[in-house]
């Protein structure tokens, strides 16, 4: 075989999609198929969802559990599914944590003086005013902490430096995240004053990445910040130069009790039975250093402008997809918890939820979490997104933290999955803004959604759902 | 002609390095061009730029004039040059503005709330304790600021929202670059109160790019900031909306005076000829916001190793090579304009002066200015640095703004044009940090200044002087 032939065939190989359901009984009808490639093809052409976005954030700006911004983007969201002809708009009441940042100071006081970039972790008590001083203390990872001897830590900083991987997944962010969350308390144990991490982020920028870090109940609270990757860097290269390290910080945050909150719901009706969903979520709240454009800005784009050009299709599905802004998915979940306690008794009729929330990134597969009956139609789901660069089932992984809890009730997972190479470029820091959305990827996305929200609220015969064994909430 | 062959001869076009001299008799002896290869295949190979430049940044942090990093790197400079074996190292005391930055807030209060990153420009006069709050008058440039009417303006924040392009040579900052020194003025003539620039920068960060304004004698001044490009972007959107945009900012700057400082100078002896001076220049100074590791860490790091390894070639250069930190490069020039003055007697016998001070990246050609009869033998310069990506010699501007006043004294002038496709992204941000460095491109820029500055030191007759009508200095 000439090489250039094999090029060719690879080549064919790589770029025809294969059809899952090839090999089996197609379980779509053909108009259905024929009505959805329609959709698709429409949505790839182009569609509103970076409109809804910039909307969003533009009349928001930064959206923290409790802020004005939130307050802004529950009228915001109102408003704008009421304008787009959503049915049955409200806002269902949320009671959210509210915690807010305050003057962030840093420095490097010896061996040399040097102004650290950082930013408080969420949920982070205060420093005293004057902010604490104390000797670094690196170690790579809380089992490298756990092996230290109390008097190496008493007294000091601790620095987690571990640099997160970059991947086209954003699997990276799981294993180096685990610091943030559980480091202070770890670290406060073993008698440290502070905590300082390297930024949860594969960027090289001056932008701390915040995130929230979780007390242990019973251990004393010290104050936890994340360093940008440059600061981290810094901060490695003088500890390494084996001279004692010294930094100060200081946190103005606040603990402001709890506030009210919503999770904003709109609705398309059902054509034969209404009373079945399909719901489409993303969460409506940010973190505030940045705009909150990727997280999740995009997602709400994305969701709302898959139902509207749902809506906009003939015939119309039988089941009703429900669109739903979850509030404050980012330091509290508290919209994810109060959803399935609100809708106990329409849960047994939700037979679908799909959250997105990793992003603006193109589609590049397909993941879901259902009874094994349910595979040849995921597997047609899948085909009819192939051309979209969402037709790889082979990941696991199908939900998003808002919708995590449905799993206890059984109701079918899935996502789209995103190229997320640089998501945690931006995630979670003031850079998170506008600029960051490419329209056509984006818009890939919401045909992506659109497709996987027309076929599950048309087909006559629903997803079976996630057997009693599998219904177990994961750990965030 | 088959399309194969056709590529493969493009392809020789390309990248085989045509030689200036193949033409012409060569200028250089095969005992020095040798010699010359060999110098070059060893830095290429890897050399100590990049850790002289750690090492300044790292021991002195941002060297604005005046400030504490400013003086530390003068101690480091005098402790490096002696370490490495430099001759005559000394400080040579040059008075500098000193001008120092504050506290800084922005925000836009209309017709959404949301913060702004900004910065100061360098030499802006403060606002008033709580700020100025004004409605925003967006403009593209000075031209159409001018079309204005005043009762337009008065009052008014402008707005010169402006977008950098990106190109190999940073051609696109002396396009965008006008309104940072001259708006404040033109804006103040018109009764503005303030004045905001769309960064100068090539990046999509959060990381305002400061620089110099330049006040007009006898204009009220008023304060001058720049917005990162993604405010920008959001001030832009706002602006095209329809409804008033305000704005409140606040810059806690202040002139304090002058202060000391100095050029820092070593030299490589030369070995027959020691009064005939080869100039390699950089400078120590930086902007506050971050670390100058690219402006201009990294052009102190190559001209140092270039010369060390130098001296370090047997045969020794007939010329003596003067490596000199430049103080005060970034707001005032002061060591730029001190150099000719305290060495007026020796200018005659400078023979050229190279400036390192486009960043990290390799090199991607050469230029001259200096007596036509030079053409030969800076073709046979380029020549050498073909293999490195130096031996494009079709682009003038040869200089650097440490070393542009000896143009005066009619000093042959020569730059190594370096690729700064990237440089953009961080120049006067607080991005400027170690990362930004590839540790090969550096290498390689170093062996392309190790090249010029063996061969301008070593050969017999040194470069016909810039003749008299083009002794003209050039507008900064």
């Amino acid at each position: 075989m000439k090489r250039t032939a094999a090029i060719l065939i690879l080549a064919a190989t790589l770029f025809v999609p294969s059809s899952p359901a090839a090999n089996s009984t197609p379980v779509l009808a053909p108009e259905l198929r024929s009505t959805v490639e329609a959709l698709r093809e429409k949505a790839f052409a182009g569609t509103r969802a970076l409109d809804w976005v910039r909307s969003l954030i533009d009349s928001s700006g930064p959206r923290l559990a409790g802020s004005p911004g939130d307050r802004a983007s529950i009228a915001w969201g109102l408003d704008t599914l009421k304008a787009l002809g959503f049915a049955n708009v409200r806002a269902e009441k949320v009671t959210v944590p509210f915690w807010e940042r305050g003057v962030e100071t840093g420095e490097v006081t010896a061996p040399y003086p040097h102004k650290l970039f950082l930013t408080a972790l969420g949920g982070s008590v205060p420093t005293p005013g004057g902010g604490i001083e104390a000797e670094v203390l690196e170690v790579a990872s809380l089992d490298e902490l756990a092996a230290k001897k109390e008097s190496d830590v008493r007294g000091k900083i601790v620095f987690f430096n571990r640099r997160m991987r970059r991947s086209a997944e954003g699997s990276g962010y799981g294993d180096a995240v685990t610091v943030r969350g559980a480091g202070a308390s770890r670290a406060a144990k073993l008698g440290a004053t502070g905590v300082l991490i390297r930024s949860i982020g594969t960027d090289s920028n001056r932008t701390p990445h915040t995130g929230s870090l979780r007390y242990e109940q019973g251990v004393g609270k010290i104050p936890g910040a994340a360093v940008s990757n440059p600061d981290a860097d810094l901060l490695e290269r003088l500890v390494r130069e084996g001279k004692p390290v010294r930094v100060r910080f200081t946190l103005g945050c606040r603990d402001r009790g709890v506030a009210e909150s919503a999770n904003v719901v709109g609705e398309i009706p059902g054509v034969g039975s209404p009373e079945q969903i399909v719901l489409l979520a993303c969460h409506r709240d940010s973190w505030d250093l940045g705009e909150g454009a990727i997280d999740d800005g995009a997602g709400c784009g994305v969701v709302i402008e898959a139902a509207r050009l749902v809506a906009a299709v003939t015939p119309r599905p039988r089941r009703t997809i429900r669109v739903v802004l979850f509030a404050n998915e980012e330091n509290g979940l508290a919209g994810g918890r109060a959803y399935p306690k609100d809708h106990a008794d329409e849960l047994a009729r939700h037979v679908a939820a799909l959250e997105s929330d990793m992003g603006g990134g193109r589609p590049i597969g397909f993941s879901w979490n259902a009874g094994p009956s349910a595979e040849p139609l995921v597997g047609e789901i899948a085909a009819l997104l192939a051309p979209l660069g969402g037709g790889d089932v082979s990941s696991k992984g199908a939900g998003g933290a808002d919708i995590s809890r449905l799993v206890l009730a059984g109701v079918p997972l899935f996502s789209v999955r995103q190229d997320a190479s640089r998501y945690f470029d931006w995630h979670h820091t003031a850079n998170d803004t506008l600029d960051k959305i490419d329209r056509n990827e984006l818009d890939s996305m919401t045909a992506a959604v659109a497709v996987f929200a027309y076929v599950a609220a048309s087909v006559p015969e629903p997803f079976e759902r996630i057997p009693a064994e599998r219904r177990v909430l994961p750990r965030f």
